[in-house]
């Protein structure tokens, strides 16, 4: 099971690849975990829920939220564990309501296309019980796993902000973000700094890792791009490495696509993670040769499985031989994947397959 | 008005300045068209629609199809008409039923997820009005302007018949090429076919430029990209050429981000059509030196105007100088673009404002 360190390790230390592998060293195989690996393609995730309220509920249960970041480990051989909470915890923090409608997605009231940022009251208490779940997590935690915070990054938070809910192509914050960039400038302000703290809190509370997803980094125009993903990336970045020396954090631009040179140069980030677009072959070539990378299974390569889930992770595992680079999916494993393929994922990528 | 060629063109000669770039001749100012040009932003295009019955009427009634496609040269000083019509007309030819649902979008049936291709009869006689149409735009067109034919990419088009209509992430069609490859190659071997059909059609009736539009080539993992975007491209410029030599071809994969290279190198497009997403100054340092791009404003700056328009126009144009460039945006012109935008930017890139 342990992976064979490519450099000796102190003795005695215990050795934790994912940590390794974000400081710059190689592993053969790869650390591995998966985006949304606590989550719904799981029985027995789906079976708490039953018994749960809301996913909102859910993630407030910090007993409960412990027990679901820790399922997926009691089934599979993950390197890591990623905390189950949502990126939509701190426009809750900020003030909006929140509310998950089934089968529609999350809601965000009042939303900041037309109501203003001052009339939200911040209330930092509701980040709290995240703490807790990190604490609790950490206690369970084998020595040899890792675990994992996140926050979603300011722009894709703003996203959510200002439509109050999920938008196909993130027009309307777009549009505000050129009509209005000074409104939109003090947005983005409120989520760094409420982000900042609830990324502080976690780290304090246990997280060994700092994952920022941007998941709609992908829409907008390279100018947009450096004012909206990268400045307040590299803000957010320095702010937490000034409170937390060493903290490793991954950013994960998805959909960044030409623009992912510039944003692991630009942004300071530890680890850049690709999204299931990305061809490994052209990462390996666009990176600096010691910077680790994350990714990038087709989530649906994964639901296929067989030679053509084979295939894909081949490519990938080959183009990053010779770098740094954590195994993962280029983005979150989706509801109807097979356990059996999950296993035989495992099972390709630690040699025993 | 006529912009000064870099090279001397031969005495007596029409210049067309779109055809000149994309034997990769560059032009200062750069010709320009924009996507959609022909469209609702224009008031003159609503007031045709009302008295047209559905857009499908509109497309196959050649007289009105000509009116819309020289419509906006009658505003603007483009340096192109792109011919009025839709890429779902490919399978309606293939035997599809097809609808479009005001305020819903297209409507394709039966659906190729559950239907087999081979319960669809195929009527070419369905392209025919599209090629009455360009000859009718070619018999009223200024000797400098240039006329734009299109046709959806293979990948593209297969995306809406598999899944009957426009999708969020194309999931349906993407995991059908896993499950069930052969049955997905042919149809897109189908496509190929009647797009191939289509398309020399137009050239013969009098296009003088072919874009290929892969609307939906962003949401391909790599080997999938390969197989599904790139070979069918490959392979329809590969028989376009055989039949029309000399024909230039546009290709425009939006979303293909880090794979644009490859695009370019691998399907032999004369130039590629650049998203609104992608940095101007990398796309000038991944491109062979003299080949031809077009793009790409962010159709939303455009609606902004002011210096936010301003400033991402003289980042694309100062970017692309040095090499063939025909200026457009990065995806379709909106339908609430504010007309003054659209005269500004004229002004600004042929140099009178």
């Amino acid at each position: 099971m342990a992976p064979s360190p490519s450099k000796p390790k102190a003795a005695g230390a215990t050795d934790k690849p994912l940590l390794a592998v974000l400081k710059g060293e190689r592993r053969d195989p790869p650390p591995m975990w998966l985006m949304r690996q606590a989550g719904r393609y799981l029985p027995e995730y789906r079976q708490l829920r039953e018994h749960k309220g809301s996913f909102l509920d859910l993630v407030y249960d910090s007993d409960a939220a412990a027990e679901v970041t820790l399922q997926p480990l009691g089934r599979f051989d993950f390197d890591a564990a990623i905390l189950f909470s949502d990126i939509l915890i701190v426009p809750f923090a900020i003030g909006q309501n929140l509310s998950f409608v089934a089968g529609e997605g999350p809601r965000l009231t009042p939303q900041l296309l037309s109501a203003d940022l001052d009339s939200l009251t911040p209330t930092l208490t509701r980040l709290e019980p995240v703490y807790e779940t990190v604490r609790k997590v950490r206690q369970r935690l084998a020595p040899n796993k890792t675990l994992i915070g996140f926050a979603g990054a300011p722009w894709t938070v703003a996203t959510y902000m200002v439509a109050g809910q999920g938008s196909r192509d993130q027009s309307e914050t777009r549009r505000l973000a050129y009509a209005d960039s000074d409104r939109f400038a003090a947005i983005i302000a409120r989520i760094e700094d409420v982000t900042f703290a609830y990324l502080s809190g976690q780290i304090e509370a246990g997280a060994e890792i700092i994952q920022l997803f941007d998941s709609w980094a992908g829409s907008l125009a390279p100018a947009q791009f450096e004012r909206w993903v990268i400045e307040p990336t590299a803000r957010l970045v320095e702010r937490l490495r000034g409170e937390h020396p060493g903290i490793p954090i991954i950013g994960f631009p998805k959909g960044a696509g030409s623009k992912l040179r510039a944003y692991a140069d630009e942004t300071g980030v530890d680890c850049v993670g690709l999204d299931e677009t990305v061809d490994p072959l052209w990462a390996h070539r666009e990176f600096a040769a010691d910077f680790p990378v994350q990714g990038n299974l087709d989530p649906l390569a994964l639901i296929a499985g067989g030679e053509q889930m084979q295939d894909s992770v081949r490519r990938i595992v080959d183009a990053f031989r010779d770098r740094p680079h954590i195994f993962n999916l280029g983005h979150g494993i989706l509801p109807d994947t097979p356990i059996d393929n999950v296993e035989r994922l495992v099972a390709l990528l630690k040699g025993s397959a």
